[in-house]
């Protein structure tokens, strides 16, 4: 694993927990962790349960006791360690967005085309697939359940910039982040909205914005701390992006991703609305699925409020008695449940580079749309 | 009153009740009703309590025992009778949308000028402006709570036209509605977003969407029923229209009004976050305003659901005690109440035609910007 | 009608607005109120709307142009008033609870079923009855939708007592109001949980409890205005009153009725869980039904939001277009409804004094267990 | 540990999880597991991560190698157990309710008192203390943010045994379980209650009932499958548990525990309602406490969502960033961090076997309510 950050932990949690719940064919091992600081990353290791460490990702690709690269690292170094790792033959889960740029995401993806040829897997991190309830959706939706798909609405809010004098941690770069709100948060958005709706969004038309241009560099080197210094640099990403969408199959959406939405702190919404029924998730609520069936008689028609933590629901047998939720990490543990079943099985995990590629491509029409002034533009249409 | 359908109960309803309960300074009188049909009229004169009818509107206009007229009919005859109410002395209170094009509203809101001069009123029916809990909003947000005001989220989602069988009624006709959910959904959003944060929007991005392009006729020549003929006919408006906008304060926002959210009645939202704080407020649950202080200690912030219906709060002292819900209705009462205050008092109601005039050009330029591919389309800034 | 306070005002509003929304059989016409001071009820006849006054209910009830005598006063005046008005022949609609004894309430039920060969109608004013969400809800029991009824659970959370220096109101004393929270709010859930169930409380176990002793003395006479004096008195009711109950039915219940539910401004709640499905309702969301289907597929199972604004639904083909909420006053409107249309067609309206009679004798077994120490003590089960 | 079915796949998670997110001053090391059937507990030890396995749980207890016994066997068998662990000097950690009866319960309160003078810790493992909402409830309470606690309303719901056909598991056998849905959820309650408000319960007043007093024998031996057989058997415990109660601080309180309630899986929920403010929880929305704060102007109270994930909440420092979900096992994750914090400091955990004892005895003052046909009675008061 390359990083051990917020997202190292739990990527770490994941790779040990998901053999205790779920029948593995394979049983994975922690066998290093890779950071550039010795002493925090020889922590890590100790904390998280991993073998070894490593202090150059180089080093890490190339031993042969390791099968798997995960990369939890900013998403200016995806590319290049997804590239050597998978040209030395190793499996690779990729946290999202997958690169900083089309033209990387599009090598990552050639690179990813060609390891397969070899039996070499690889995915990217979208872990709201695996969230149970929009695991549900997508199935309710495969069946049929609401109809023609009309419309999206997709929200992701957060509130954690509202202070302005929040430091400029590496999310505020442009240069390590690729994007703000837009890859961090839209991203998850338009993976879910092409994921459940099973069309591809075919063009944007954006608005992007930064509220505080002006931030506290960050005290610490890691930019993680929230305590900021005196002097202060530029927020060179988005605040906040919104975007209206059509998409290939008839459908048209509404997206926003914000961290200026005071008072919603990991508000990952999606609504779907088909000729046949609605569907709505809200990350904040992640244990529940609002489903409007329009079949039913108007008297006693309703959305519901399904609890997803039943046996029959996705991933939940493995879990508790109906009604013992589930949390954050969980979506983690059933990525890695999935992606060991389809490294074992030769099979090729669910989201792919492509899929993720597919993302990127919309990331770059939002910024091309929102350069523009707002006009529609096509999102790139070719096949990876 | 000029129409006697849906609107035309509502506000018959106002016009007798708001005495009832309020200590108005000018008690009101249901003297004549109008409408083409002279058996419908007369029923309705009968039914809601208007001691006369007329079957001409400018008959009802030019009678000296009338001094209020009432527009409750279609907007493209919106222009014609205010204007002659107005040359008439009458003062106007007409539905929204204020009519069908900028220029009609030019001219409604150039002769609202004159007549005010002549100490004639006039009034646009916003009437979710008169729901107490966005009028605490609104109170909220001029003193200050909500801060800087970042964004705005507005969405208003009714489904009545999912069924690709409902008949092609007068609102799906553009001759006669002027445009589709926009102008009958978004104007209230429109609206409600200038109000509430007391800045205009300066330019928008949208996109227009028909998903049921021909439709049935309907059976009746009211096409009210719902039943419908064998025969169809061409959609001229819009299904759906989705937007995001700039406003003059550095808001951005993003607006969907649609008719094809299935499952949603009338879910007239819209929440504003600053930088102090956020409202949320959901017309179908219209006594609820939810309202997020960020200066509460982190530890116990959340979303409070205020139920507004204490004494204190605005209008709610005419009613019942704590915790007794009010309904659709008393927005029309509670607009009577102020308008025949302000005739009282010689002042000018809010909204007024400017105001009205105001959400027409926003109408406007989202057509305008639909009909451009969705690029950003600014907002004629003249003030009326 | 008898009495002009809060009560009186919303029934007001109901005879004045039932025949505008309903095809009611006969008009009713606002013919005189009454109350002890001249001055106020002279002014509660011009606000209201109708067209004389009394000051005697003696005289009241002798008038020739008087069908209908409405009782709204407190609960130690009914039994008088309305044993005189069947006696010269009144119809009576009488608010609840029906009298402030068993003794009282049965020379009532009596009185009632003499006149009532006669052709005199009467009828307690249980509103609840009369919110669309409960009359769906005992729809959907009496279809069986819900199978089996195991149990109820009833709560009825004011908060208005919380307040220690707020006044004893008549509210507080027993010699009006015969007990506290206990009748005004308890007999509502008791109501509606035997008309919602189709099953009779047979016997009961109970805690009541008073948390204020001792409160400041109305500075009015009529003790509404929620201002204090220096000098205090005893409060003479309960605050809380708690209660298991047993069913014929088989059902079990539980019931909380309390004026120190902090937070709570009218959460009249009710749940009924049954072997086929469960229903939820609250006051405070008084649009809506929660209902859960267990016919369903577990994997999309989970109680619905029934938005009851239907044309369908109860009550509803005479409002708004869905979405459009109703409030409180609706329920007294359509009562009137229910009730001019049973003495139109010479029926009984429901619920008779014989409800209310069933009701006073579930109240008197509470105060019976509850002065017993918690015993379970049996409801009187003769049927009047 | 001993058991290794439902409770034991928790708490082998929370061993295994807790000094991964939180800096343990011991490290827990998965010794033993203990189960009757070998080939059971050998698959367990291996999917759970215990390094060895014992068949008899007198071996386990002799065991050198172990420091810590944890119980999560039915309740029958934990008296026998916990007096043996605490003899042979190992700290214990038992599954809740303490035991099957007060007899019992009292013997390992006083073992577990004589063992403390040496130095061995024990703990009950009321586990929704370790819930963040609720030790967040207990910390706000403790400020006095409440006040005077007036009442407490406490609902467990779940329907599992709505279905008839359901078989005749271990929980519905009084010799296994003790009681039914009373010990097995109404446990949680009372605890939670006298937790939350500190406040002991002085008396009850109860009603029992069971709907279905004869179910299928479960098909196998473990009756835990779900599948039934076509023999049948007699229901001894109560499906369904109603109680008043008085508290030693002057509050009273309302509980139900209950199997039969359609649709609610795991609805363990609580408010408390006090003089200055109320706190409201339920465990299927388990990250979320609704506060209502007595001293904010009425025009902006009401109750607030507050989502408990802020690293400033109680066990959230060691998680994820805000607005991302912690699920069921945490609690248990939680609870061995305070107990081995609590070892390692040789201090005493909590809640201690005295607690469990406190909640044994308000258990068996339910039942004798029950058969006394509901009159209140005390609860034994000693000081264990």
């Amino acid at each position: 694993m390359v990083g051990h950050a917020f997202m190292g932990a739990a990527h770490s949690h994941a790779w040990r927990t998901a053999p205790r719940f779920f029948p593995l064919p394979l049983t994975p091992e922690l066998t290093a962790v890779c950071g550039r600081d010795e002493e925090r990353v020889s922590r890590a290791a100790r904390t998280y349960g991993w073998s070894s460490y490593e202090t150059d990702w180089r080093a890490l690709v190339e031993r042969d006791d390791i099968d798997v690269v995960d990369i939890c690292t900013p998403g200016d170094s995806h590319a290049e360690i997804a590239l050597a790792a998978l040209a030395a033959g190793k499996h690779v889960l990729c946290e999202k967005p997958l690169a900083n740029s089309v033209v990387q995401a599009e090598a990552m993806t050639e690179a990813a085309e060609r390891a397969r040829a070899a039996g070499v897997r690889s995915m990217v991190a979208f872990n709201y697939r695996r969230v149970p309830a929009l695991a549900l959706a997508r199935a309710l939706i495969e069946e049929g359940r609401l109809g023609r798909i009309h419309q999206v609405r997709a929200q992701y809010l957060q509130d954690w910039l509202v202070d302005p004098q929040f430091p400029l941690a590496w999310r505020l770069r442009k240069d390590k982040a690729g994007s703000g709100a837009l890859g961090d948060l839209g991203a998850h958005s338009i993976d879910a909205a092409q994921y459940l709706t099973g069309q591809r969004v075919t063009s944007v038309g954006a608005l992007l914005e930064t509220f505080v241009t002006e931030r506290p560099l960050p005290a610490s080197a890691s930019g993680l701390s929230g305590t900021a210094s005196a002097e202060t640099g530029p927020v060179t990403v988005d605040d906040a992006a919104l975007f209206t969408a059509r998409f290939d199959g008839g459908a048209i959406g509404v997206f926003e991703a914000t961290r200026f939405a005071t008072g919603h702190k990991n508000a990952m919404r999606i609504e779907i609305s088909g000729s046949a029924g609605s569907l709505a998730f809200d990350a904040e609520s992640m244990n529940e699925l609002a489903f409007h069936d329009r079949s039913e008689d108007p008297a006693t028609a309703g959305f519901r409020r399904i609890l997803v933590t039943e046996s029959t629901h996705p991933y939940l047998d493995a879990w508790w008695p109906p009604g013992h939720l589930i949390g954050y990490e969980h979506t983690f543990t059933h990525q890695v449940r999935d992606f060991v079943t389809a490294v074992a099985e030769g099979a090729d995990p669910q989201p792919s580079f492509a899929d993720g590629l597919r993302v990127q491509r919309v990331l770059a029409a939002v910024e091309s749309s929102a350069a523009a002034g707002g006009t529609h533009v096509p999102v790139d249409p070719r096949q990876p």
